[in-house]
């Protein structure tokens, strides 16, 4: 599978991010958030890594969004579901190196963070999306954010999704984004989309960030629709380790201005644009599984035939989350107990007797179990098959029809070592 | 913490392990069952790794047992649940270097091991209690237990419970014995066990074997109270990876041969008798997570001031299971968000503004959140203090009475590197 693959027909993969659609510019800058620059100005050129995004769109835009589940939720989610509450937004600010997550002034600090780019964007604070992701716990510096804002929104402009994309990077490896181009009602649609998150991911939108941008016309009821049918199969059957973070969220802005006829009922259009966009989360969050902290491999788990769709979910997800799995993909032992332990331990009912568990990667394929027993294979043909960049695990359950898809990585000695000392 | 240490007052510690109590004997073995001795006959004196044990009691005893939750059972436990649906036993047979789960032979395999043994011990084959542990999905293979069973049989005696300990080990660095003496109506009762078990430890029996032995006299109905309420505070709040096992099973016999008046209702003797058995559980389970795979720290997680007892038990094993938090003990960064954070997405409801969470050890103690914000600490003193073997997270809800403790340890490259490979 390349890296941030689409396959539905029809669309095609553009540059940009989530400038491509019409409407939108971005900019990212090093404001000092984690390492402060002291007395230093910020520069739009400064080599270090970038710590503040924005986004922004020169007219209002529908918005929708969705977060954590986490009991303990980051202030500026709270912020941003008062924002969009009437259904719209004009900006994103992004700052990463800081969660601003259990600090008591964690909600003044984040109306502070939309206030700033407010003002120099000359918009209403209420209608920006913000966002922070980081260390818990730790007092946010406003001052540098502050400063940051102004030199960010003179240099706005529809080139820099990549500038913003790297901003709310923390412990990823690889910047994400996407963006693609399709037709809808005659006329050229585009989407894209910018994410983060590599540690504290797990089903339910943990320590993971995404935002997304499209230039169609969309009532706000379609759009929450297709976000949340979206989600479900992509950003909440990811899992790196299985923790849910305080500030995961993910936002979809729709500018409106594609010309398209405005989508407000069920149909055609949008089948197509909550497909498109269903696809596009799953490639991104597929890259968030591969790029999980410290993974060597990405690994794919399918359960198939199963009684009921939630059935096939669950398992799929207890399966890519299990530690004892994902030491066992690190050091490529067909271990395929394991798979079934995992299963078992789901909650969810299934007949072991029924259950076959098939390993693939681009070197072949295995089958290792079958009616719930051991069946003779090659551990050679197995090593190899899976010391592959990409495995896929696929399960059916001889019960139904129905399936399910997760996305996970496996547990390295390098997922420890960041995580053991992931404040310095 | 003393290693295997009981608090309670008017309790003693005692050597003889499950032999201790009147009536029983044990011994182990090296059968050859992971790495076959060919046509060689096993030897009492092999220095190899035993993996073969039994318990015998020389008249009948009250039996109780638990299970493992996961819906794939490995089949020695349908096999003992059946055996002691008449609350009955004589002794108990466990293998180690093989689960015996989801192998389509796997009753008769666990039957043919209840038949030997009880041959060998001239019993009932139903009067026997079987267990195995060790890899999933791989053929038991009977032979070396049939031959080895004889000579066990022959060399019970009550000064080998190490023996047995020693041959229900699989990745256990410390072997797990322990055994006590108290006084029920002015008769000297004794109670000894043996647990097994570092990885896929889990909340709710996972790969966990633990069997006490006890000569106090006491109906069915009372043991089964008794046990059922000291697992709950005890293994099933320990966990070292989150996965729970097929084959978890903890099992009680009582030889009746202390003298004391047969407990048989709710009283100061059941009390006492109860409370025995929950601190030794707990001092066993407690050794357990000590000894977790790969883990190089305790960590005892105890929550206070919750308003009901659930609420403190979801949210101690939500910590304690948490891999950011366990990869944040290894490298002793006290970084408390992520306690919070496992915390919040536990599931239970509290308020987080009311937290505090204070990390101790025999280094010192150390407030690190107070009302759900972080407030000014040292971060040497921090980092000494969690650099100690034992580790006490301590967090208080502010919002009831009631408290829960769970075990836990930490993540470490060994726990990767031992599960990267398990089968070899």
């Amino acid at each position: 599978m390349k890296r941030f693959d689409i396959t539905l027909p029809g669309v095609t993969k553009i540059d940009g991010g989530v400038c491509a659609p019409k409407g939108f510019s971005a900019a990212g800058i090093h404001a000092g958030i984690k390492h402060s620059l002291g007395d230093s100005v910020p520069t739009m050129n400064d080599p270090a890594k970038k710590d503040l995004a924005l986004v922004y769109c020169d007219t209002r835009c529908k918005a929708a969004a969705v977060y954590t589940t986490n009991a303990v939720k980051a202030s500026c989610i709270e912020v941003t579901q008062a924002h969009i509450a009437d259904g719209y937004a004009r900006g994103i600010i992004v700052n990463s190196g800081n969660a601003n997550a259990c600090n008591a002034d964690g909600r003044e600090k984040a109306e502070a963070m939309c206030e700033a780019a407010a003002k120099a964007l000359g918009v209403e604070s209420t209608d920006m999306i913000v966002a922070s992701t980081g260390v818990i716990g730790q007092v946010l510096p406003i001052k540098p954010i502050e400063r940051a804002v102004p030199i960010l929104a003179q240099n706005l402009n529809s080139e820099s999704g990549s500038d913003a994309a790297d901003a709310i990077m923390t412990t990823d490896t690889v910047r994400k984004e996407l963006a693609v181009e399709f037709e809808l009602s005659g006329h050229t649609v585009r989407m894209g989309g910018m994410c983060k998150g590599s540690g504290m991911i797990h089903p339910n939108m943990a320590t993971m960030l995404c935002f997304i941008t499209t230039d169609a016309a969309i009532s706000r009821e379609m759009l929450r629709k297709a976000l949340r049918s979206a989600v479900g199969d992509s950003f909440n059957m990811v899992s790196v380790d299985g923790d849910t973070s305080t500030n995961d969220t993910l936002a979809v802005l729709a500018s409106m201005q594609a010309g398209n006829k405005v989508i407000t009922t069920p149909g055609a259009d949008y089948d197509k644009f909550a497909a498109v966009l269903k696809d596009l989360c799953i490639a991104l969050s597929r890259e968030i599984a591969r790029d999980g902290e410290g993974a060597t491999r990405l690994v794919v788990c399918t359960v198939r035939e199963a009684k009921f769709a939630q059935t096939a979910k669950v398992i799929a997800k207890s399966v890519i989350t299990s530690s004892l799995f994902k030491a066992m993909i690190f050091g490529a032992d067909a271990n395929w107990g394991r798979v079934l332990c995992a299963m078992g331990y789901s909650g969810e009912s299934f007949d072991p007797a029924k259950v076959s568990i098939t390993f693939s990667s681009s070197a072949g394929s295995i089958l290792t179990c079958e009616n719930g027993s051991g069946v003779l294979f090659s551990e050679t043909d197995a090593k190899e098959i899976l010391s592959a960049d990409e495995i896929y695990v696929d399960i059916t359950l001889g019960e139904g029809s129905e399936s399910a898809t997760a996305f996970g990585c496996d547990l390295t000695y390098d997922y420890v070592k960041i995580n053991g000392d992931y404040r310095s």
